[in-house]
């Protein structure tokens, strides 16, 4: 090993310090040989930051002594906090722990929590104990351990010289869960932080432009303190206003006036709020209105019914599916005449028409979508080239077909004629015109 | 700003070179905050891998001028490849061009070839043009200019002092399009590389743990210069072979008899090589045998349909579905007796046969797929809890039918069933029992 001088603060004249602010140490070479794609630091920014905690650099290292010891010391010159995940394993190649033993100049000893922990988990598994296992709970004894509530690694916490050093395995739901039950908590009062609050509304069936001109009046006027993001995702975009002070009550009554205002311009547009999930909005729609689904589906191959399905408790208002790839099963199960797949095709509103009743009546559904299109790459032709979709909605008093054209990738024109089938449904759900006569 | 010394190699003490090394340096401010998830590393990494070039660190930071300065200063000092991304656009947050012409020291001009790239792209789009967006094409004299293929920003590179800095913008298509033209081409020529040969072996049905044991005798007796790596997926697990070394014909002799060994011990377990997908190795299956596809599903509610119909030309094989998520679906359409459904209930094996049969006949199939199960996490009974599956495939002449117990978690419950039912699909077709007395 190369000895060096360890200086606290070696080279702290780089970074001026505002907010509160972090470092992230990712150890381990399958991060740097690009097996694991590294979604820890990714999760750990969002938490800092909805805490006010500003993330300032991400490190990945490879599992050498000097190179952590060098870039854990560089860290704690420049961060508050310095969040370390990996290497904390009972093999050789794991030499998190000894580099923070040495770097704190500690003792270590028998921590008795985390050896009962990793005891346990073992008796459990039924598998035998060894002395390196054993040794996962030898912490330095100027720590303060974290206990890992999914696994058998302790991590470990330093609070030294005003800077906080947090060390984790880097499995993620071990990470997590040390985070939400020790880190975050830990961090939240040991520093003086800002009071950050996180509204999200969300919305489908409009583009971020489109979105954005309509609430452009709101936008506009919002303080310094309050800002919006759009984050847009396929055929939906989340909106994120984020509050950030010290007077909380204020701060909720600011997020509740911009909420209502932006929700008042966007209307139906808006399926939710924060952790809502769209597929459960609908169900949620469907059981309110005593109807059930139903779908006829040929270029989406029972993406739909798997998108509705993939929803716990969808078995109260979703009936089921044909998926009739072919057009034998669209004639044989649904009724399509032979007439219509001759003359106008199996791509044609006159198809998707007839595979609306087909579907109400086989499957005997109150409301049903169906999708008939050229997901591609092949099977254009120049009066329907790629992409072109056909997509209704009908209750047995009405129907609403229309023809869409997207793109040359097949995935995306299967993605974009889900989301787009499901929003039709959504918006006749919302204006309760299944049972009139027109749908929108 | 503050003023530093900036020499080469400033602290190269710490890094002992052995193989070509790189620093991969990601500049923006979504990441840190965690927008965006930087995928761009993980994919250079493995490119550069490929080319037997270490990954030693990767480093993500923020848009500030001193920062960037600094990263750069130490990460040509500890490797010979330096690939920054991020920063080139034309706002003024885009900062990595000016720190680079700082850095080396140069003078400014304008690239024809870039600015008319950047021309003719907004032409296209029939956007006006602005000084900033010309700009782009402002480049340093002293580095080869890395063309844009996929947008405007063009990128930079550098090959100074015996080392090679790379700049490229964050966007992966764009950053995909330069390495794969530029980039990773001049790497290859310009340093002195090892062959490095991969071979993927692709299977499925079996768990780490028992290909393992299937092929210890191979593993075991693999020369220092051929690596073998597990891969697992849900269901599969891929078997990634690397050789290195200076000759090729020589790989090549290695590579080809160690495969062949593994494979001679896999067996059916094996479903294809490198690119090969699943999906599609099933569908060559049927077509090559002449049967027509069709499958009823439960809980899986249309997922075993949307796999088989996520790869082009699967109408060729692939009739349709019902998803028969209600008992009323199940009676109706696939005829499972009304006595079954009170008698064993849906989740069982009888019912899972008439589905075969129901689905055979109203879909007019040569082989059948079909799934009942409790997905979870609602549902489960102590005779039949939360992830008891039946699986079945039949033809006209014969059936199999297998009761499974999966895990608590919904999602998992339809993925594992999915591929499980692919599973026995492909087994039985290898086999080909499928026209005979006895499935596998």
């Amino acid at each position: 090993m190369i000895k060096m001088n360890i200086h606290f603060y070696s080279y702290s004249f780089i970074y001026t310090f505002r907010d509160m602010n972090a470092i992230l140490l990712s150890i381990g070479d399958e991060l740097l040989i690009g097996k694991t794609l590294n979604t820890n630091v990714n999760w750990m920014a969002q938490e800092l930051n909805a805490l006010g905690i500003d993330v300032v650099r991400m490190i990945t290292l490879s599992d050498r002594h000097e190179d952590i010891l060098w870039r854990l010391d560089n860290a704690i010159a420049e961060a508050h906090i310095v969040l370390i995940t990996g290497g904390l394993g009972p093999t050789s190649d794991d030499i998190t722990k000894d580099v923070l033993i040495e770097y704190f100049a500690s003792e270590v000893a028998y921590d008795e929590k985390a050896l009962q922990n990793i005891e346990a988990l073992y008796q459990r598994r039924n598998r035998a104990i060894t002395q390196s296992i054993k040794d996962m709970a030898l912490l330095p004894t100027n720590c303060k351990p974290i206990y890992n509530g999914m696994g058998t690694a302790p991590g470990m916490l330093f609070d030294v010289g005003g800077r906080v050093v947090a060390s984790m395995p880097g499995v993620p739901y071990e990470m997590k869960d040390m985070m939400q039950h020790t880190v975050l908590p830990y961090l939240k009062s040991r520093f003086d932080l800002p009071i950050i609050l996180h509204k999200h509304i969300l919305t489908a069936g409009k583009g971020e432009t489109e979105i954005a001109q309509k609430i452009e009046s709101v936008e506009s006027e919002l303080p310094s303190h309050i800002r919006l993001a759009y984050l847009p995702d396929v055929g939906k975009v989340k909106l994120r206003l984020t509050a950030r002070g010290s007077d909380k009550i204020a701060l909720d009554a600011d997020m509740d006036k911009f909420t209502n205002d932006i929700v008042a311009l966007l209307g139906k547009d808006v399926y939710g709020y924060d952790e809502d999930i769209y597929e459960e909005v609908i169900g949620k729609l469907l059981i309110d209105r005593k109807l059930q689904l139903v779908t006829a589906e040929s270029c989406t191959g029972g993406y739909i019914a798997h998108r509705i399905t993939s929803v716990s408790g969808s078995s109260a208002y979703f009936k089921g599916s044909v998926v009739a790839y072919s057009n034998a099963i669209k004639e044989s199960v649904l009724g399509v005449s032979q007439h219509t797949l001759t003359e106008y095709g199996a791509v044609s509103e006159v198809c998707v028409a007839e595979m609306l009743i087909g579907a109400l009546e086989a499957l005997q559904g109150d409301i049903a979508i169906a999708v008939s299109g050229i997901a591609g790459p092949n099977g254009g032709t120049e009066d329907k080239p790629v992409g072109t979709v056909v997509i209704g909605i009908a209750t047995k008093y009405n129907q609403q077909v229309k023809k869409f054209s997207f793109t040359n990738n097949r995935h995306r024109n299967i993605q974009l004629s889900g989301i787009i089938a499901l929003e039709m449904l959504r918006r006749n759900l919302v204006e309760e015109k299944y049972s009139g006569t027109t749908l929108l």
